[in-house]
């Protein structure tokens, strides 16, 4: 399992004075930016212009959260080809409330675009590194 | 039906050049704020401190879309207690290509965030905008 | 003169009910990519790889803004070497009041992010449209 | 002088592969909502009603930044009646570069909207805070 950790900013609230929903998939995409990194693939994938593009969003909002709020996203990783699926559950530290959880689907993609299979090497980097975590 | 068009800008492109995924649910949210302003519902929602919120998002990213491209977003709107639930499709006008399609459900809160039913008249005020658009 | 309309959407407001002041820029960006696609500018520097990019922001808010409203943004186009400045002027439709002005002065950067001269040729096809708009 | 820490997310890159303009603006309004935190004005100022609203902003961009960049916003707060003014300055911790400097001004707002003094007592525990610091 990974876990990142965000603090609400000011500026993500909405007219409403909680965080708007669509900034619930501003965190997890970060989430997942830091998964890529830790897995040591980051610059291979710049490098090679290759893109892990989202296909599918399911997300259920469960609580609000509100300015400097410090949430933790745990996340595991699993291929289903021809996906990479994050399973992502939010928490609130401040009050250890469920915030949300989501399972996103992304494909990858070469540079020109065309639809590659997620390559077992990306997969044992991100579960060597996901087991490691516990 | 409603109809509600947006041109993408600028800002809204990432890192990949395209229109990133979070964005496709900012366009939802402002064809939804346009149909409750259309209904006639905004003055008083706001009036009486209540507020739509989103539960559940389901998005199926379908084409990229890019700067300057047209996006088209065709909603239906359904009373499906104890959700007000909201079948948005994307088009883009330049192509004629889907863009997305998304399921996205709200509930109702008053001013102490307590979970209202979805009140009748609130639906029929939709309901007759809808049939009203063809 | 460069003219440009936005309507305000519900995403775009913060916490205190209005736009919030970092979307001002978004805004006023938008505009800009809109003039360089009236130059006709557009596609020459995507292939090019060159990029306008903003090294100074002078802004003053003067009234606020919300959803549903109306902004106007007037633009003037001017080359002080070796920056390209914009002159931002935006108004609300609604009601005709002032909203902010700016100055954005940009640089234009080649493919490896070296420092170029204003183009006489960026320039004119720029006055030219300038002129015509009155 | 207040010090905030951010870091770079992607979803803050634009399809010049950077941080976008605009979010320099976010940033800095983060590191203002924290100095305003730390000096324990928060939750009087939501609870009177009570907003900092900018009324001009002066920035000026020195270099890039990019994912995973931590940037460190250096703050002074000053009372220049009848502003309180924000003098940040931004470092890439990666490479320990200028990043950007602005000066922010700020108004403060009754619950009405009418322009207040900056009161003593929310410059004291600014300034008490600002000195501890060192």
């Amino acid at each position: 399992m990974f876990e990142y950790q965000i603090t609400v900013r000011g500026y993500e609230l909405d007219s409403y004075g909680h965080v708007n929903h669509a900034v619930y998939l501003n965190y997890m995409e970060q989430a997942r930016w830091e998964i890529i990194r830790e897995a040591g693939l980051l610059d291979q994938l710049i490098r090679e212009g290759k893109k892990l593009v989202v296909i599918k969003a399911d997300v259920r909002y469960i609580n609000e959260i509100k300015l400097f709020d410090k949430v933790i996203i745990h996340t595991k990783v699993k291929k289903e080809a021809p996906y990479l699926v994050f399973y992502h559950k939010l928490f609130n530290q401040n009050g250890n409330t469920r915030v949300a959880r989501a399972v996103i689907k992304a494909i990858l993609l070469d540079e020109q675009k065309k639809p590659l299979d997620i390559p077992d090497e990306m997969v044992n980097l991100i579960a060597h590194k996901q087991e490691g975590n516990g």
